[in-house]
């Protein structure tokens, strides 16, 4: 075996890891809470299944679908940080770019580049790429997060207004989801699990 | 929201349920079995980690990735079925064609037949797609279970033949892998986790 397969053997062991790292968010039936390797395979199976509503030109589906799987590697030495933990997102850049430091370079050195350049791109939400993948990753834990019980929404106590700034890449990236997000955050504003901002 | 995006998100939510089905595979820290939402996520992220030692021309990784995300998702109403589980491979044919009747028919009609296809066409193993497909699928479980304690192979008292035969695809698929198979099959005969044939 050479040492470069030796490497990516490797690192696909400690990739392994993310099935421990639990999210917020509660897997539908409400039993238990989601990892992050199930979550990156459901925000991949959304992202192919909703392609045809993708409102943004340019859009790889396939780069889209890499991306989806790298997205969260760092997270085996970061942790998930939820989205709406304001504390834990203060330094949630500087977490994620350490453990980026120390996840990528167990790949061979083209590999660790690309894959790293994925999980940036993403990160960065600028590319039409990075920015349709960004609209369904949001988009799977909103549709879970609504239908296993508002657990996050409670915890947090979050506002409409923060679903609202959360979801805006929804808005760009799949236009005809739109109307869904808004009829959820209603819903949800009447069985008292997100906090109406003034004037709704 | 139209009719059609509501059997799309209807199916998503559905789909989650391949996070409760449970392998005999457990994750590498030995903690708890893996789940085949989970294993779907590494599966494809070995595919592209290893794309380069792919030995089949023609292969479209793209598409690999596609497969892997869907090539499960029976088993939301069939379960999983153990590799070396000899009874229960008996029916597993009927009951997953009974359970992708069920399953593939919430979408709407091009999306459910072109999931379905995808699924017929790894389980054949008999496309450049599939068959690269099929040896990453049967590589993931190996690499795992080899690091996590050998517990399938243990309870099912599997012989170095029945393993052998198992990952039969990598030698034509990944053949730069078949050395790392061998010696890993070597390694688990010694330690007693694997049952030598005759003559080895």
């Amino acid at each position: 075996m050479t040492e470069k397969l030796r490497l990516q053997l490797k690192f696909l062991a400690e990739a392994d890891k993310l099935k421990n790292i639990l999210r917020q968010t509660y897997i539908i039936d409400g039993s238990r809470q989601e990892n992050s390797a199930e979550h990156s395979w459901h925000f991949a199976l959304t992202a192919m299944t909703l392609f045809e509503y993708c409102g943004i030109e340019g859009v790889d589906i396939d780069r889209v679908l890499k991306m989806a799987l790298v997205h969260d590697l760092v997270e085996v030495y970061a942790g998930d940080t939820p989205a709406y933990d304001k504390k834990g997102n203060l330094d949630k850049g500087e977490r994620e770019k350490e453990a980026a430091d120390r996840l990528f370079p167990l790949l061979p050195d083209e590999q660790a580049a690309e894959y790293r350049s994925l999980w940036e791109e993403f990160e960065r939400i600028q590319t039409p790429d990075a920015l349709f993948g960004s609209a369904v990753d949001r988009l799977q834990s909103f549709h879970n997060i609504h239908l296993s019980g508002a657990g996050p929404w409670k915890k947090y106590a979050v506002t409409s207004d923060e679903v609202l700034e959360r979801m805006a890449p929804v808005k760009t990236a799949l236009p005809r989801l739109w109307e869904y997000v808004e009829s959820v955050i209603d819903e949800n504003i009447k069985r008292g699990n997100i906090k109406p901002n003034d004037g709704q």
